[in-house]
């Protein structure tokens, strides 16, 4: 760990450090572990709450600075997708290789490399304000990229019987797609997902009278679901959308109608619905084509949006400063633990540059790992004043 | 053989003796070569007409009387469906069982009885009327309820490369649902089958603007051809129908966009549409709406109508005269081998009650085949003077 002008806040000997663990999901024990004790070294109190059965568990961690308010809270997860074929990796993908000011390996962008960059921070504002008057704490789990069942929610659980919600939280995913400066998320739409089985009564298609075509109903239905968009969109969120993603009938014989036929969609919707609203919609309409369809909803989140208020304002003046951009507020993209964290309090989220995240050769470069530093110490200094 | 009061030209003896012939289809030889002996006795002149390859051979039988015009027809098969599970039967199913009147037995009304009949009123016929000035010939294949490639297909054109085409042709298929008298079939309607395969650009459903779902094109499409009835039907035939039988895109991923939906679809039609238009229109309302979609289109039969003039009127007499019913004329119901005769000679269909036909204790009352008998005999009376 060098803290020095060429690593301000010792920023990338961490992500490397981090790198040179192989947590891929389910295993990201040595992540947590190796997190856990530099946090100890700065002088955060930290907690391990494994959660879970068995060998199964899922490692994570709460780690807090102080017990002040305003209490800002840092997001994130020290487990990583596997690294694919090794072969087709130029690097080591749990290497740390740093070649001409890239450092390269499996996490260096989502979100090794982010996490890195908020400890480097948290360094560099203790220097100069030893004494906060808030509190600053670390919510960091070894399941994002997995089932997500005893990670960051179950987490969030534990803190709330604690007494441990943050006023703010701020998650150190890469939300950026080409360049530093570019995306602060502050919301994500919600997701639903619907399986709809249509039974009729099977008979030959030649007599369409003693028949009930499953599939007439099916398409009638699905139709009507289709049939005009849900929304144009509101204030901060692209229009909600609705994609039928599989017909499953099955039915080789041409001269036989058959006796089900079934439909899945997935809807990703903006703050104009609720989930309960679009499955009661969907059963609604489901009802009027097929009285005795068979219809499983899951809602895997609800919309949600931090409004642009005080620290959002400041995450991005310091994201200006350091940068140059304005970055834009965007809730677009997939999911992430901000979809539960929104549950307890506001939350925003801004990291590193996304391109080659999931990809062969990830990597990040060391300017934009000190520059998040730069932007997560300039955020810190706004906010916990 | 007993031709007396009680079996009318021994119809009852013949339909027993073919019953006791297990020519399931492809397997038909002994139906054919036992009906051959009993049309020689009579005085026909019988042709062996085996189409086909090898082992595979299907057997078929053209047999004239007479070479005046005009020129009736009588076609059928001795073929039948399998048994199915022989434990369920209450009679062995080719032991021709005769029971409080009734004769049970595979192929017993579809159609050894009706074929029965046929021979049974020529014997008759000729009994009154020994010179006839027209002619009276069988057409009789062993595969009707097989693919039927190398049956009346064939037949048919080899009688019309000698120069044999009837002037009418009568189908002795089961088609009374109930009682005897209620249906004569003067026409069929055409069947088309369609497989349509669309295809779109896969892709994440959180961002379908950087995907094409197929199976949003695929439901417009198909959309589109169920909207509205291809037409209320016409002066002889029901309405078309339009069934879509399949859908298939076995996409289990409910965050994936598919590459690829396929549909299948049925059309019976009418005489307001011929395939090749329907062809036409399925091509055009794809192309709108998935201008790459494979489409691939089978014709298995245009609709064709024998209408109702004099040989059918001598047919709907006959049927009055012995049963006191005025029969339907009915275009209705699945394919027959009428389809492909139609396309040489007017042709109708009439026969025995259909209610057992393919199902376990095939049965046909003697009072039936009596009647049947009766009414062919009026019929030739009519038809060959």
């Amino acid at each position: 760990m060098a803290d020095t002008e060429q690593d301000p806040g010792g920023v990338v000997a961490l992500a490397r450090d981090l790198i040179r663990c192989p947590s891929v999901t389910p295993d990201d024990g040595c992540g947590i572990t190796a997190l856990a004790r530099v946090l100890e070294q700065i002088g955060f109190s930290v907690k391990l709450l494994p959660f879970g059965d068995g060998a199964a568990r899922t490692p994570n961690l709460f780690a807090r600075l102080g017990t002040g308010h305003p209490h800002l809270c840092f997001a994130g997860h020290t487990d990583v997708v596997p690294v694919g074929d090794v072969a087709s990796w130029a690097h080591d993908p749990f290497g740390g290789d740093i070649h001409d000011g890239i450092l390269f390996g499996r996490g260096a962008c989502d979100m090794k490399g982010g996490i890195a960059a908020f400890v480097a921070a948290v360094r560099l504002y203790l220097d100069r304000t030893p004494h906060p008057q808030g509190s600053i704490s670390l919510l960091i789990t070894g399941d994002e990229e997995g089932p997500a069942t005893n990670g960051t929610v179950r987490v969030l659980g534990w803190m709330e019987a604690e007494g441990q919600i943050p006023d703010f939280c701020l998650v150190g995913e890469p939300t950026n797609p080409g360049e530093m400066g570019e995306v602060i998320k502050i919301g994500r739409r919600g997701s639903l997902n619907a399986h709809i089985v249509v039974h009729g009564t099977q008979g030959h298609v030649a007599y369409p009278h003693r028949a009930d075509n499953p599939v007439h109903r099916l398409l009638a239905l699905l139709g009507e679901l289709t049939a005009a968009p849900l929304d144009a969109g509101s204030e901060w969120f692209e229009a909600s959308s609705l994609q039928v993603t599989s017909l499953d009938v099955g039915n080789t014989a041409t001269n036989v109608i058959p006796a089900q036929a079934a439909a899945r969609l997935n809807i990703r919707f903006n703050d104009l619905h609720s989930g309960a609203d679009l499955a009661g919609w969907i059963r609604t309409v489901a009802v009027r084509h097929a009285p005795k369809a068979e219809i499983g909803i899951s809602i895997s989140g609800e919309s949600f949006l931090t409004e642009p208020r005080a620290p959002v304002e400041a995450l991005r003046a310091s994201v200006r400063a350091v940068t140059g951009h304005v970055p834009r507020l965007d809730t677009g993209g997939g999911t992430s633990d901000a979809r539960f964290i929104s549950r307890y309090c506001p939350v925003a989220e801004f990291g590193l540059v996304g391109a080659s995240m999931h990809k062969t050769d990830e990597h990040v470069s060391l300017s934009d790992l000190k520059q998040l530093t730069a932007i997560y110490t300039g955020f810190l200094e706004k906010v916990m004043r």
